[in-house]
């Protein structure tokens, strides 16, 4: 039985199948099979090894004819990390078999692997960054003029519109998509440069083969090896540790705003689910909270990434074999958190009647600012403020209306201002600024970039 | 198939056996059921719930009847963590079904479970840790009085002995023993507060049940529950990146002393190991690297520990949620670097010859600090430093022996010093100050704590 | 003009002057000159240098005759850390300089200077928790039984006490006591080792030297050198990260009881102080949010230290040149925090009223468990689990009282209690379970050590 | 007197005096009063104040009248940060000064204010790079085609060139300016939100508030306020943490390299340069190793700054308050780590004799996997480097030449080669592989770059 990414029960909480299932040993051994037959196929190509050699090599590769246990046995006894499947895939292709892996070296096999499972993840995680934002687009249509108290020091602020969370949530999202965007390119190259990034083992034609296993593969062509270069790695995971800690905001804003006192947002439930084994009345955030959590792991992990960057010498196993739990358990466990935030986005419950009351709940202090600023225009930013911190603190301590202690406490500014300007003053609604004027315009420019991208895809 | 710590292949890399069965999902399930039945066994001694109901909640918890794939799949629909698992028992458990998980919470019985595979997994370390010492004293006892280079800033510094690296290594190990005893004693409480930590669902005899829970459970009786107060783990967390780093620390080290150029120590090989997948001269450390890069991920792990300590109000799921991930994967992959670690120390191979040619590869000039004292006594610390700063530099420079150089440009002062004492002064092995004793004194202080260890255990 | 740490504008939101003081240049310099003071004396004691020498050193240490620019300015020239201030002591000592530093090497100057202002910070932070726990108790005892609303996920879960809160800060502060005289233990020995950790230039009396040495600087011996073995100092930054994270969740947690739904604690607040300097109302927690800042900061500085550990060889400078800027700013911002944090919890405004309105808030809801036990007699827990689920959603959705709808739609259930059972089923009050026990334990538990401690202290 | 960053004499040690004066406190606050300055200006400009109160608070702004000591004491007394120098300006402003600040929240000032000073650090970091480039391209192209032992693991695996390990320098420092480029595009944008990010309080001309402010400061305009959208500083620190992490390891390599056994590269030295308090004959590579544990606390501030991107509600000062120390102290140590490493590199030693001995004193062995694929050629890979083990463990063994250990064991395959061709394949010469190509390509991609970057900033 597994421990805690593949445990059936805890697993349900990290990660996801789909990711799971790029990063488990069958995808690991394939990625490999693969860069094998690539490589014989490139070197074929070039006329190092013979054509049938290349052929043998790559039905060898596609045959599944292996057996993960029984090359992991192997690799117990002789502690050389590659060499079980090289000799599993050279017999199953026969006499072609003395040309596997010819002219290269085990972290060509175990870099260029890993970067078509890396390719695969992305090809996860991009989506799924970008359903967010569609969802979140969706939502903000639908609900992003609604007020609600804008919260600073966890204290109420001026009203906000939750157009303008969300519309933040769309933005950061974006420019983590365009990250990724610039970590692809750079990452998904491939990586040939045999035991010392010279290539030296594969003769006169070392480039020739370069080449055409990089292109054969699918893959970017480095200007050199990058065995003691890690830096793409880095940047990937530091990405990838910036989107959780994107996806750990919106999570722990949402379960905030979910708590007993505040109560404007709700994670979807289920019908037949149970909030807390012995509270009855329990509404839990779960998801967004085991989202968090992962999160926070994720984060966690770039600092790790950062020093295998470090490595000494041409290469050092001693910092990158740090990857090999590493990249993929980023990439596992993040998948898990984009999927529990899409389905916490997708049935976001809104409770806009919760959000009125609450900007109520300070009898006008929220609009203390606007009061001031009201009062400003005769009075002075600085005397202005101090007349309001004067009745905002009455009003607070009192818990009596803002307006009522401005009238009763300072009639002689009072005066200046008519009763309805007064209450214009302390409507959230007039207070709102240039809120709608945002969103609109991250709305109208999601609409551009979609329209693009899909035009672009269509040209393909 | 599974992913990286579970995986056949590269679960040979990180983590061991025995301490990945500690953390699956078996144990897990496990240490729960123990948790309801010692609970259930507490509350019927306390007279909560009936004698009867408790016997046959214990005998459904030990029933084995339980299919993981089962509640885990249960679990997926409901999003709670436990209640599959708490119906599962209760089934099992018939009519008695009813008092599972009485006057209980979540956290308690989660919280309890894992401090189960805590202590299991303690008592994996900690002996292994042990092993090592007992391991190092005895290479230290057969190879100690070696002298070798001692070296700082990566350059030759004075002679010091393999037995005072090693005594060294010894007294870091011992500190974290110790360390690790005392966290031991902290994080080895039980759990139970019920939902805020009052116990209020357990009525008037609340007291009396967590008493009794904790002596039958094994564990301590914290003084409140520390739902939100999760310092002990922070701890435990914290002292096995210590250990870590040790152990890279060690790994690194004998790694180092095994390049071409130094060549001094090397990790045992198998007979049928191969060392690179294309070049035959290579005797890589592959067992001081792949050890290494666990203990980076260990250490880097303390971080989302100390996080997770700060987490809100009375129980924050987004916080404690990490553990689940962190404390297994910490254990697990620590657990393969002490045995990598054993593996490396116990057929570790020495080689004196080696040690003895890189002492006199700088013509004497890793005595140089003997030399400068030797003058010092008659011309002052200052001008015997100035004078062998020319010395070396222009030995180095020229690459010859210093003592002909000072010979050849310092006659002025070589003449209070005869030729034999100069002689003495560039020998090695006059230059080994203390090295020996301050060795003897930490073997002896460690057998004397054997000795008192296994009285202690023999009085027990 | 200094930056952050030093600037008197930042400097007042990061770090106290009693903890700056302690590790300024001054200090610093000042450090090393008792270092050397010691060490000549414990040579000339045992027979090394003149005692002339030692007494000429001793009072040129003393002088205060030191210019720490000059100082700094000879340093930039020759790149020699310790050279500048050598040669400064050898030049007041006169005729005795030339016995400054006498078989000593840089790192045994650096490493015990830090030591010495190591045990001046503790001087600093071990009364500053001790003060932060008596103050705690003054505040339990005086507010220890008011119920307030416990919560977890960030939800009502049931009635807890604030002593209850205060106590569990109580025991984890006491805890974290213990850590550092643990850690004091430890860390406080000098470090003398010479060139290579054997003590080779001080001749056959090297030990004798030692012991002399670390009783005149009154630190603890060390058994060897501790010039590559940094795992006290890696602990002690471990566990000042500890502090900071218990810290960082006290000054969260009255921050966000301050909120503006919450308001049930609010941090002092001087008369003059504003809030905001644009919204009149504001009553941020500010002291409460910069002090968490700083803990941060500590927390993620732990993970350096632990990377200092693994440096390589018998000295390695590029590990423990960290540990210079690292320990300093780990002791400056914590003690920041610490001073904060006293403020804070010293006048600390609580306000029992909205602790009684949001118990009531969710019209029963916090004691459905309560409820549900008072149910489960009869009909076993899962049955009344499933039918205060049922009740406990309807109140939820209609803002109803929960026992209302109880009566209304489960009349067959609620015959079984009177309507005075059920209204003591509500009652907050009766549901506290045993917080007011614990919270007494844990008080006399302090009382307890506060009196053998001032005995203890009485005894010396 | 100040602590480590600011101690003249530590100083020394970690940072710069030019990156100091980027983050002090006259540079801080005069950033402030730089963004007040342009506020006024764009809010007369757009009609909101009066173009005489814009006209005084920019004189004010730029009269130089301030006392930092005063203003911050003056912050100790009210514990805003900075209302004392909002007051400051408005006095010096005189009627203008109820102006001051209008319509503005504190994290607009303290958040463009700290985007002022990211500029000028950019402004010193992005050239320091391109000077480090630029120096390696010099070097490259003096030393670039000596064979150097490759090293693998530690341990010699095949022939390189110097200029293939610099080469990879230069394009990993190159793929960091490229990053830095970006996140500058990213990072420079100004901050103009009011209290909660609705500009509410400019009233209807918010936009173009908005507008003439960001194009008087120089900086970009956002969509929206990013006071809870910290991703931009959160990619800066990432991306310096990554270039610490290349610097470190070219600091790092270079000091290995520098040690006593293979001694091919060293950091320049001073004339007057001392390297050991008491060892005369050390060469410590000082610089090499104080800037790399610079490069390890740059590196450990990320994780900082990616829980800093988490905060909650629209603004979290418990949260962004860390950027205060951190952003300053990455910049500042880094750029200490920047200038150290340009003077290793620019006065770098190398020596080509002892890299041809290195290469030598494997006697053939480091040709090993050379020898191999000549013979692979006729006796496939899997018989030849079966062959070529065994004949590399004998030759290790006996510390013998290769090729004479072939001849000798395996007569019958070496039948197939002449005397001449075997001696051809351990010719480190001749096992270079695309090594000079590479290092070609990129230094033509380099002056290709370097072309085009001069004619752009001719055509600005």
């Amino acid at each position: 039985m597994a421990t805690t990414l593949d445990c059936p029960i805890m697993g349900n909480y990290f990660g996801t199948a789909r990711m799971r299932h790029v990063f488990d040993t069958r995808q690991l051994l394939q990625s490999w099979f693969e860069v094998w037959a690539c490589l014989a196929e490139a070197e074929a190509e070039v006329g190092i090894i013979p054509t049938e050699a290349a052929e043998a090599i790559r039905r060898a590769a596609e045959s599944g004819h292996f057996d993960a246990n029984e090359i992991a046995q192997e690799g117990k006894v002789g502690r050389h990390l590659l060499l079980p499947a090289i000799n599993a895939l050279a017999r199953e292709a026969g006499d072609a078999g003395r040309y596997v892996h010819w002219g290269s070296t085990t972290q060509d096999i175990t870099d260029t692997g890993a970067v078509l499972q890396i390719k695969a993840a992305l090809d996860i995680v991009e989506p799924a960054i970008r359903r967010l934002i569609d969802i979140l687009i969706r939502q903000t249509k639908k609900y992003g003029d609604l007020p609600m108290a804008g919260r600073t020091h966890w204290q109420h602020a001026v009203p906000i519109t939750l157009g303008l969370k969300l519309a933040q949530w769309i933005e950061e999202l974006q420019r983590h998509s365009e990250r990724l965007a610039h970590c692809r390119k750079l990452v998904l190259v491939a990586q040939i440069g045999g035991a010392g990034g010279t290539m030296a083992s594969m003769g006169p034609k070392a480039l020739a083969v370069r080449a055409a296993f990089c292109r054969r593969i699918g893959l970017g062509e480095p200007d050199t090896s990058w065995f003691g270069s890690r830096d793409r790695l880095g940047e990937l995971v530091s990405v990838l540790g910036m989107v959780a800690a994107t996806i750990e905001k919106i999570d722990l804003e949402v379960g905030r705003l979910a708590s007993t006192e505040i109560n404007e947002l709700r994670e979807p439930r289920h019908a037949t689910q149970v909030g807390s084994s012995t509270m009855p009345q329990k509404h839990n955030p779960i998801i967004c909270e085991q989202s968090a959590a992962g999160c926070k792991i994720v984060r966690g992990m770039v600092s790790m990434m950062l020093e295998v960057m470090v490595g000494c010498h041409e290469r050092d196993w001693s910092s990158v074999a740090v990857e090999a739990l590493v990249i993929p358990q980023a990439f596992i466990v993040l998948d898990g958190a984009l999927q529990f935030t899409e389905t916490i986005l997708d049935g976001l419950q809104v409770f806009p009647e919760r959000m009125a009351e609450n900007l109520a709940i300070s009898k006008g202090g929220i609009n203390a600012e606007a009061v001031m600023y009201g009062l400003a225009r005769s009075l002075g930013r600085t005397r202005a403020h101090d007349i309001m911190v004067d009745v905002a603190r009455k009003a607070g301590e009192g818990r009596r209306d803002l307006i009522e202690v401005l009238l009763e406490e300072h009639r002689e500014v009072t005066d200046m201002l008519s009763k309805e300007q007064l209450a214009e003053l302390v409507s959230p609604q007039n207070h709102l600024g240039i809120a709608n004027e945002v969103v609109e315009k991250i709305l109208s420019r999601q609409a551009g970039a979609r329209t693009e991208g899909s035009r672009a895809r269509e040209k393909r």
